[in-house]
């Protein structure tokens, strides 16, 4: 039975997400090292109330804002990076509808995602075009192969991207859980991010029903849906963020407990080493300003999305640049906070147990996505030119 | 005639320093070559009513909050910073009676300055001793010479710190511009923040009276008094970042308007120069990360400064590790971007004439104002340890 | 049948050492995976003949200079970090007879590893005092555990630390690998240089007899013995440079045949793409610094082993800044590249089965073995106060 | 009277060169503040016998090794950046002959400079083309103005470039001091380098005789005469190398005699402050590993230069990417410590008196000379594709 957050309950939505990231934290290394299938992740989810945050309270959901959102991303980032990944994807899924959708499209999703506190998991990457969906009587078959669908084996409703036989038109629909034919291949292991199912899943004849196409959007021409895209993209940055403070505090529990003091030190435990202290505080300094950016791109996000269908193209061009920007913060902040944590714990914290490397390897991992270099080059041209960059899934 | 600003009247403020940035802009580079005694920006600075933003409504200030009067600084710096740097003080000194003097002082201070307009100055150092301060019949005469007193040769009111002859016992005083026997040594000329006559001056039998004495405040052992400190911190940070945002601007205009694009380029102007663009994007990004940083610690000297004398020693604890934390990565961002701005100008924007060397003399002479690997220290005891730093002029 | 090497014969000995890494290079990622026991790898360094790289040629080895034997071990370690430990440890142990023991022990020590090809492998870490030595009639039992025992699984004659049992007095030990009593536990399971099963030996009552201690050396105050601790130093440091160029290494072939050009980049190829270009450039000219800077103090390593008991405390000193400063660059530099690697290579890289975090896993590992903080520490110290480290383990 | 240098006297060249440091550091700051024309600079030069380094032993020089050149260059900018970049212009002048002369021309100079202790200067800028040369009888006449022209005001000898009226054909002629006609229009006022009179010459009807244009080269499509750019970039790369010395040297000293412990550091003297002897650790290892890839790269110039027409394209290539290795690392470092001595010197340090910032100013004005990021993206280039840069000025 999930919890019913109310609107606005900010406190409670972080306070439940810290209570998840507790319980998950007693499990983080071992679930890292086998992968596997975070099964008992989203069920933690589903009791945590979480799922219906970004749904409006008129659909049975806590209609929590955007700055609301993005921090619960980064508290359950925190505890194990996976976990943000899949929830940070699932509250820009449940919109899904409202953007791209029909309007009674919008509305029923919402609805059932309300009533069935149901988890959305996607496979949509553009850039893999080996799915095929082709009409067959009133209804529609899939079949071939899409890789990167992240949380797509353990979700209720999943999104997939697809192309017409024949054409390559795109095509969105979704689908619960339960149709027969998708069947997921097993073969994500990768460096981080491990409990996120993000591996390739094979459609066999799946059926599509017409109703199941998302889509069209009453107005065509708006810029509107593609701030989904900056929706997106700044999910991933809380993501980012949460691993870096889970890594952070994890090094500072075993500072304080496990490091001692060196020899040369002059003092008596190694939370008293000025270098170590030194180093502490700039990461802690970084860091925060890396937060601070983000939580200011999540108020812009929220000003976007209040504007619907009259956002303009340069407003949504201001959210992408400010998106970018928290980007390339978080990015530059968390990979030296993963990386230099070893040198505020010392030598014998890369003991495999303590699975120390895991907050780097996710990041490092997530954070290649799309490659920062070319969010420095946006910036740039529209800092220097006023121009803003084309959107797209990226951008 | 001050234009009067009304209460919350954010753009109004900003818009005003704009202005007034506009206006100082055009004698940035000579006013920086000159040195010389900032008389013409205290004018600007009267004829704007900025000078009674601080000051509570019902006195006849504008009663702004501090979370708009900072980006005041960030804004004024941005022209100039040693204009930053004078108004900085400034909105830190009017507060001054409130903080650490008399009922009737505060009281008083804030009359006077919004009915006259004045514009405060001092010489407070703790570091420097030789300013005494004596009972003489049933005034005082003030001897020695006081460094650091950023301002005080073209202010109306001079705050004054002074030791009692025989004793080590710091006393506060404030007195008006006219007051006999203060002369200044002309001695100050250092590498950066040149206008803002921050040199020697020498007391010569100086009369004050004994309600010119700031203090005693009501209750002496409240921690809310050294909140002042940190108040004074943030001004410094805030006009960091308009410095390294008036390079920014400075650089952008040379880059789209003077910069060749280099032969090997490929592109037809440096505007579209891949490692140009790359480079600005990195320099706003992380401006904006250091900003947002900065702009979050003001709203915490905002509920600092509305709980009074109700402000806790945690309180105050926190909000200094805010500011150390916004401290560090203003520094680390601005002499970046002041250092680096030349690599997006290329050779020639090195000529005399331009200035451009200016932000970072500035930057990196005013930055020294107390060293900020300690910044970092303090953050990581805090962060490690739980310890607040100890209340000071510096944190 | 090892190849005799012949004096000087630098450009043998690295080729040599090459065909060793290309052999290696085959099995590194699956070795990595694996952890166990470095048979394989030990075999290959007695096939080569490197392992007589440091005898002196009258005693049937090779001669080599350091200036020749520390680029073989960077060379090794480019195929495999563990491997370039492993064998830095060798070549600074079979020197152990000259530097510490009698006059007819370095001897003894040179000729038998010479005739038998020994490759040889040490637990002396002095900060682990649980074994201990005891008298037994005409001979010594030896008791306890010794962890970091790095190699001594496979090694054919191992130097161990023990302390007398009722004092604290230190002893060395040298005894050859079928010596009864010596259990590896198996657990060397950390994050980086799997393959060195560096994990805790238990000894019961090992029987060590009196020509097996090491020591006493001729000259009792001699500092020439504490160079031994640079030269063990220097050896790490050419590890980490080559690991840092295996990575480099690593990721142009996966640049040049794998990474697609980004969507927006405008090139065909990611290996013209100009941001990837940017950062091959400075990686690599980082790391030639690096190693100019390590070939530097391989030379005066090299002139310092030359002087043998003649060393001056400043000689060495001078040394042991020398040594210091390429260990803080090196490390700097490696995990700079290590680190970001993945960004010229993008996302699919971090596909578990590549391997790539492998180098920043073994650096990261390998880096900490004593705190670079204190490094740059007592260069400082040295630079402004002309003091030297005392001579120690670290420095 | 010159003092004769012997052949491969290097140590009494670089002691030479101390001497003239010692003596120019007196006046280093008044110097860099005036401007001016450097005529004490060459009058000590001419003193020295460091003019005559470069020119073989045959012909009454030196003939000193580029190994043993570039350190001296090193030394002299240590002391003062113009006089670096004056002496490394020099050195590269007076083999022009040899490089791009006639055979009888190089002679001729390298029999001139020699015996009359010449100093050559230089305006070959060929971005600028305002200069023109045109025939009159049996002789030329030059007409216009040339920017750049380090020196040329205070040299005996300068090497000019002009195009011939009427096409876009470059011409280089070699004329002494007191050709009438040249007039220098003291126009150089730049933040840095100050001392080197590199501003622009007006060319009123300067007569130039057949025997003063240099060339046409024995062998035109030798790629040898391209290595002259790169020996020149090489002379920058030191400059930069003495201007970071200097200034660590200059930071040191008032380290150590000035700077007050800071209040909370727990320590008495600002010497013994652990972050600010990480700091000075930090700048000397990356300082001595920057120095010694130049080092590397000299040693590569010399073997290129031993080639003389038999210098390939391949090896040209190489030597191409180890001097761009060495900018690139050389820039980097040097920014990093003329940036941030003044933390470890603190707030006082920034007295204009003591013109610690003349460092910085001359590393940032100078390394501007080419855009440093191209120069990683040739490095990059090379390492991806193994594509060597195109010889030109620059590369």
């Amino acid at each position: 039975m999930p919890i019913t957050l109310q609107k606005n309950d900010v406190k409670d939505s972080l306070t439940v997400a810290a209570e998840i990231a507790a319980q998950l934290s007693v499990h983080a290394v071992s679930r890292d090292a086998e992968a596997g299938i975070p099964t008992e992740e989203v069920a933690l989810l589903k009791r945590s109330g979480l799922l219906l945050l970004p749904i409006p309270g008129e659909y049975g959901g806590a209609g929590a804002r955007w700055t609301e959102i993005y921090p619960v991303i980064q508290a359950l980032a925190k505890a194990q990076g996976s976990l943000g990944q899949l929830y940070a994807n699932h509250v820009v899924l449940v919109i899904l509808g409202e953007v791209i959708g029909r309007p009674e499209q919008a509305e029923q999703f919402y609805r059932l995602t309300a009533q069935q506190n149901l988890f959305w998991a996607n496979a949509l990457n553009a850039r893999d075009a080996r799915l095929t969906i082709a009409p067959e009587g009133d209804h529609f078959r899939v079949n071939g192969v899409k890789s990167f669908g992240t949380g797509v084996a353990v979700a209720d409703m999943n999104a997939i991207g697809a192309v017409q036989e024949g054409t390559n038109t795109p095509v969105v629909f979704v689908i619960p859980q339960e149709r027969a034919g998708v069947r997921y291949n097993k073969d994500w292991d990768n460096l981080g991010q491990r409990r996120t199912v993000s591996g390739s899943y094979t459609f066999e004849n799946v059926l599509v029903t017409p109703d199941e196409l998302v889509g069209p959007p009453p107005v065509a021409e708006s810029i509107f849906p593609t701030l989904v895209f900056l929706m997106s993209q700044l999910g991933k940055i809380f993501t980012y963020l949460g691993i870096a403070e889970g890594a952070l505090a994890a090094a500072k529990d075993y500072t304080t407990t496990s490091t001692r003091a060196w020899i040369n030190s002059g003092v008596e435990t190694a939370a008293q080493d000025p270098f170590i202290l030194h180093r502490y505080g700039e990461f802690w300094a970084e860091l925060q300003a890396a937060i601070a950016l983000a939580n200011q791109a999540a108020e812009q996000i929220q000003i976007g999305w209040d504007k619907k269908l009259d956002l303009t193209v340069a407003e949504r061009g201001e959210i992408a640049i400010a998106v970018s920007a928290a980007k390339v913060v978080a990015i530059k902040t968390g990979l030296n906070i993963t990386n230099h944590i070893f040198d505020v714990m010392g030598a014998r914290a890369t003991a495999t147990c303590y699975g120390f490397d895991r907050f780097w390897r996710d990041l490092r991992t997530f954070s290649l996505h799309d490659p920062v270099d070319y969010k420095c080059k946006e910036i740039g041209n529209w800092f220097l030119n006023q121009e803003y960059p084309t959107p797209s899934q990226y951008s």
